[in-house]
């Protein structure tokens, strides 16, 4: 049995969207986040919760019978290459890009996201974007976005074209979380530092959020009643 | 024919190194960086050099024929699968093992250590390592470096067991700029955050560099005599 071990408010949204599109059981593990600090509540190597799974205490993680899966672009490629008949090696041009935007959607995307993150939760980020710091941050990310909204543009509306499927399902995380951020700063900071959403990722954050796949996601997730789900994330504790 | 697209002093090295360990004959095409930027000098997007290879202009990108293949993981990936014979999606904890190590390097280790190399060249760090923003930093980073410590105990030298291999290639970037940047700053300041290399990866960082397969790899980059090839990275532009 498929068994995903799910940090609330996390990534790990993915791969439960994911496991919703394919047609094969599963079980959720529900892991909670510290009200007060919105860390997971698991410490690494303290063998207890998510820890007892895998030492990281990191969320996703997937088990299939006794065998542990971490990271989640190599949980997307096993499931995709066990439960969805996707070779993510295959020599052709659409496997190598969805191969692409798996590995992209962390090794790309998140990596040029998280410093702008920890800037913000050490309240170092300025009114205007007019820091050094911000402006070494906004170099890759700005990048990332005209990327993005050129793809889409290209393949009509989703990054591999022919519908949203998992290169999206992956990138879903990354793309909520810098549409919160970015949203949250002045007009003047997004048109300093040129990070803004895009009109055809605006576009495909609408068509994500409509598809019945990620809305189930979302139930099972725990009830969202927020626009992006990824806000919960950036709530501030009461 | 294989050819590596090779950006000069880049995570592109990797690839570089795993092809010398591969029994295929492959080219290097040689990208080079703006003297006192340290950038790539193809901007994205303009067409040329290394964007005309991919809009991105990032390295490495590897073309097979007409295939072009980038994301290190998914180039990794790709030439495990095609001229390594290993099946990264194999239902075997030790194929799980290394498809985790392949997403680690960038999707959880440079991803957590891009915000303390931002922060660094944004001139923001302390000296002694007591700011809000570093204290968030070196959370993950922290984690990450005793989990990779713990793992090369446990598994005699190398991070999958059995002696230097890719999961360790894949690796080696991140770590020997974690080794550069943490041991340019003060003793006080690796204390304070918990930042610094420890006896398994200084040891597994000798034994990389031994490897005749990395030297041969440094040398087709061009010669290289500092003591840790990526520490030219960090060079002040004379």
């Amino acid at each position: 049995m498929l068994t995903l071990h799910h940090l609330e408010a996390s990534r790990s949204i993915r791969v439960l969207w994911l496991l919703e599109t394919l047609n094969t059981p599963y079980e959720i593990k529900h892991y909670a986040r510290d009200p007060k600090t919105r860390l997971g509540v698991d410490a690494a190597f303290s063998g207890k919760g998510l820890a007892a799974v895998h030492p990281l205490a990191r969320s996703p993680v997937l088990t299939d019978g006794e065998l542990v899966i971490s990271e989640t672009g190599a949980i997307f490629q096993y499931l995709l290459a066990h439960y969805g008949g996707v070779d993510i090696a295959a020599k052709t041009q659409q496997a190598q890009e969805l191969s692409f935007w798996l590995h992209f959607s962390e090794a790309s995307f998140m990596l040029h996201l998280m410093p702008l993150h920890y800037a913000n939760r050490a309240g170092v980020l300025t009114d205007d974007g007019s820091s050094a710091q911000e402006a070494i941050i906004a170099r890759g990310l700005k990048v990332d976005i005209e990327y993005i909204e050129r793809t889409l543009r290209a393949n009509g509306g989703s990054l591999l074209g022919g519908g949203i499927g998992p290169a999206d399902i992956c990138n879903i995380f990354g793309l909520e979380m810098f549409a919160a951020m970015t949203g949250a700063r002045s007009a003047a900071w997004r048109e300093k530092l040129g990070l803004a959403v895009g009109p055809e990722i605006q576009k495909w954050l609408e068509r994500c959020a409509a598809e019945p796949a990620y809305k189930e996601a979302q139930k099972k997730e725990g009830d969202c009643k927020e626009a992006l789900y990824v806000s919960k994330l950036f709530k501030q504790p009461s």
